[in-house]
């Protein structure tokens, strides 16, 4: 009882500083206007305008794609046409021109623009291509059994033999024969499917935001959209922001490229799919998506972005593609904030400690260059003097009986 | 030496603020309490539960995948049977049904549950498909050279031709001949694959906290388990929740989920392997993978989830696939913690700052809302006059010697 | 005027706590570390060293990346010859040995290292393989019809079959047929494809720092490169650290693995291309990208890394392949600081709290420890009595005139 009755009369005392008030115009607005301005910036800025007082969760989303469009393709009108120009002559859809399995790959998809096709190819020996570097030989000896060049399309057979024209001789190789030739076509700066420019692209993109629960639950096509809008749409970002279908050519577009020029020799594209949510206000009308575009690789690339596929018709013999074309990586980035204590409080408690500074920096000013700074000092600071040199008085507790001042008494 | 000695004594001087004890059993306690509320809230919420005392690494991760199981399929039971039934009595292995190559997707894979085969497609010229919108045609001229549909199959020869039936007649096209059908048995409601739910995936998951080193490292097959076991187990949340092989119907139902629903015309999936580890305890035991289930797309979804996929027979023959099926999209989540200095001092610093709120609101009480303000007010504050109000007495140091005080002496 | 008057002279006013000064070296000089420990600590280590003092942004990229070289191949030196060793003489090119489409994975690409080919397999029945775990049976009651065994090629037709060699009997199976044998030559713990160790890859990897802008943008070919030097040059830690072509073998001994070993039965690899960009300093001179290589899978991984794929030569005719290989994950990570207010005021203030430890501490000891603490805490705390216990003086404005002083007087 009797510890419990000292607890409670410890606990009944409230401690505080004493503090001076100093009249000084100068010093109480520097004070006051200093904290305004640390308050405006933090609270303002870092605290309300960075929303720190909501505790974040990333976007969860899954992506899904699916190109739409068909063309027709001949190399009529191309500067140079080739001795097999009917192979180019072909109709092209979905399956044909993208790249993986159609919709795979979560968040991106490929569009052929440009290809070199060399059909019926079988396992077997033939000469090195021209192009390759280090493919001419004069002997036998320059060629040497199991040897293949950096970019080579085989090994080395030992032999010399006479290669694609009349005139330079190369390396024979075990390779996939006939090697490949760098189709002439390529070089026209017009792309062979040129017309993807008007093929669409259906993102499906769902998200979620795991830490709010359940309700919190989305996709990019509006609650309002119905299958006839869905049919019809197309993306525009000012006067259809969200529709989910988008031209292959504005995509492009918005990323300041000029499709016939990347449609050449290909390029990769970033389309950004932005979630900012503010679970603190209506989550349907503003948790939207936005949509970003832009270009990846750097124009001015010294290896444009291409990559081989075959079909194998049988176990030794397919056909082998050479393809050119836009890559299209779906990112989705964003996140969701709502109102929460513990980041308000924590980022509101380093504020207190930074009012300290406004006093501090006002504390310098008076002590340290204020005409009056000697009359602050003496009565900001009291310099209490050791213990041993006063009486030594138990019953003391009052702090004016000081040895100085008893000593002034 | 002189400056040294002066330096040591400047620094031996301990500076502390004047403190006044008011006896207040009401605002003591308040005080006590705020303080311990707020103590509680933040180191008991925000620095302990949620480890904020902690530095953390997210978890670097990769996901193999690999499905078995092989079912028979035909169209008995089917309510329509259509004319090439014969063409889907067959066999599917995982190499038939699984998309892209196997495994290769890293954390992802997708199983056919439902598909339409369209066999010996050739390019050519045929009449555009019935279900085509825009399609059917009464003249050539409706049939413009070059035009293609939004979602049709080629580009128009220009001509109008007998269509699929007797009745209406619609444009050629320059196509993959003949058109996919939309195949009757899509709309039975009933999945060709149904028996996928029976279908197994084991899930390897290789983990890694780069930043806290190499020790940090595991997998979510556990460290006790052998062949046996794993050639025996099937993951169940409760009984078996760290076996790494997943019955497809299973994770369906734990996403609540009907997989003869889902089946018919395909769904999108995550998997979760969360990993919550505390590398402040046992690492072996006590960070162990945890699995979520979650439907991504929307059940509603204007639009189902299908793609196609050809077979190239021969450069110019191919077997079309029109694929519905189940995507998983298996994700790593999840972070290490490891107790580490600065980030406790940073939010114990936060918290200092943040008690000041309890002395600042009693303080507030004590001075404008009690009724010994004034008693308090005069205690607590002390106007210190303008120095030129006063005798200019240099030796003075002590409080008491304010010229209201001298006064009254 | 009379308001706004007011309300600036009460502005005017400075306040500040009234300051003791003890004299004591030990205090005083324990004070002073343990602030300038916490200050040292704090902005040292957890504001310059972490860059605390920064706003950051995660490292936006795009990754391609180009597989080159041939080998050819042959069983000639494994140790058991197979039947149809012809089948395993060929040359292999990219387009052969890289999995999925090559370069379409978001930062991945698959080396193949061994296979076992299984060619002209069919739709149909025959027996299952002996190597399947329950596939031996005595009567066709062993094998009821439809079952299929977890990891069977097929589904039993019941009945009970002369299976591979002429002892044991097994079940008949719909299936591809004929089944995969499991091929004497992988267990030679010699890969067939152990050329591939100098095959090279070419990773194109374009980054961006969205929220500082445009101009941040930049790729991990360097800017000095030409196309010979990109042509000829290999990665090299130490001689050749920003060339972006890898050999593979290079890349598994980085990560301190056997390539002869890991190649026999595969394994996954992660290349992180590691980006630390502080954009206080120049941007194409320091931030650059450093590669780390490592082994994802563990060793001693109960199963091997392998998956199978197929050639459809016709609709019912394919060539299987199981295939094991290297999975190379690339992975880019990094951020980008940039010197910003708000995270130093922040980190700022929670110091300053912190600094207030300093103080707590050193008072604790004054008032609980020193020798002199009773004439530390009479000088330091002034109990105010309670109000009524006093003469009720109004103009009464200073401290000493306290009753309990009054009755000393």
């Amino acid at each position: 009882m009797e510890c419990i009755r000292k607890t409670i009369s410890g606990l009944a005392i409230f401690e505080t500083p004493k503090i001076l008030r100093f009249k000084s115009k100068r010093i109480g607005i520097t004070n006051i206007s200093l904290q305004i301005l640390i308050l405006t910036y933090i609270v303002g800025y870092g605290i309300v305008w960075e929303k720190r007082y909501q505790t974040t969760c990333p976007v969860t989303s899954a992506v899904i794609t699916k190109v739409k469009g068909v063309v027709y393709t001949n190399l009529t009108g191309h500067q140079q046409e080739v001795g097999n120009s009917s192979l180019y002559e072909r109709i092209w859809d979905p399956t044909d021109y993208t790249f993986p399995t159609p919709g795979h790959e979560n968040g991106g998809f490929f569009i052929t623009t440009n290809v070199i096709i060399t059909p019926n190819q079988t396992r077997g020996k033939c000469p090195e291509s021209l192009n390759v570097e280090g493919a001419v030989c004069n002997a036998d000896s320059d060629c040497p059994i199991g040897h293949s060049l950096p970019v080579g399309n085989g090994v080395f057979t030992g032999k010399c033999v006479t290669g694609q024209n009349e005139i330079n001789k190369t390396c024979e190789i075990y390779a996939w024969c006939p090697v490949e030739l760098d189709d002439p076509h390529i070089h026209d700066q017009r792309a062979l499917l040129e017309g993807s420019e008007n093929f669409t692209v259906f993102i499906k993109n769902w998200i979620e935001f795991v830490k709010f629960g359940e309700e919190y639950k989305r996709k990019n096509v509006l609650e309002n959209a119905n299958v006839t809008y869905i049919h019809k749409c197309i993306y525009n970002a000012t006067t259809d922001p969200y529709c989910p279908i988008f031209r292959i050519g504005d995509i492009v577009k918005a990323a300041r490229e000029n499709f016939s020029e990347v449609a050449v020799r290909g390029a990769v594209f970033e389309i950004e799919i932005y979630w900012d949510c503010n679970l603190d206000r209506d989550f349907l009308e503003h948790c939207r998506p936005q949509y970003y575009f832009r270009r990846m690789d750097s124009p001015d690339s010294l290896i444009s972005w291409n990559f081989r596929t075959a079909e194998y018709h049988e176990e030794n013999r397919r056909t082998l593609f050479k393809t050119y074309g836009i890559k299209f990586i779906v990112k989705v980035t964003g996140q969701a904030g709502k109102f929460n204590f513990v980041p308000l409080l924590i980022n509101l408690g380093s504020l207190l400690g930074l009012l300290g500074l406004a006093a501090m920096f006002c504390n310098f000013l008076l002590s340290s260059c204020g005409k009056n700074r000697h009359y602050y000092n003496e009565q900001k600071y009291l310099a209490v003097p050791p213990p041993d040199e006063r009486p030594n008085d138990d019953d003391d507790s009052s702090e004016d009986k000081s040895p100085i001042l008893a000593d002034q008494d």
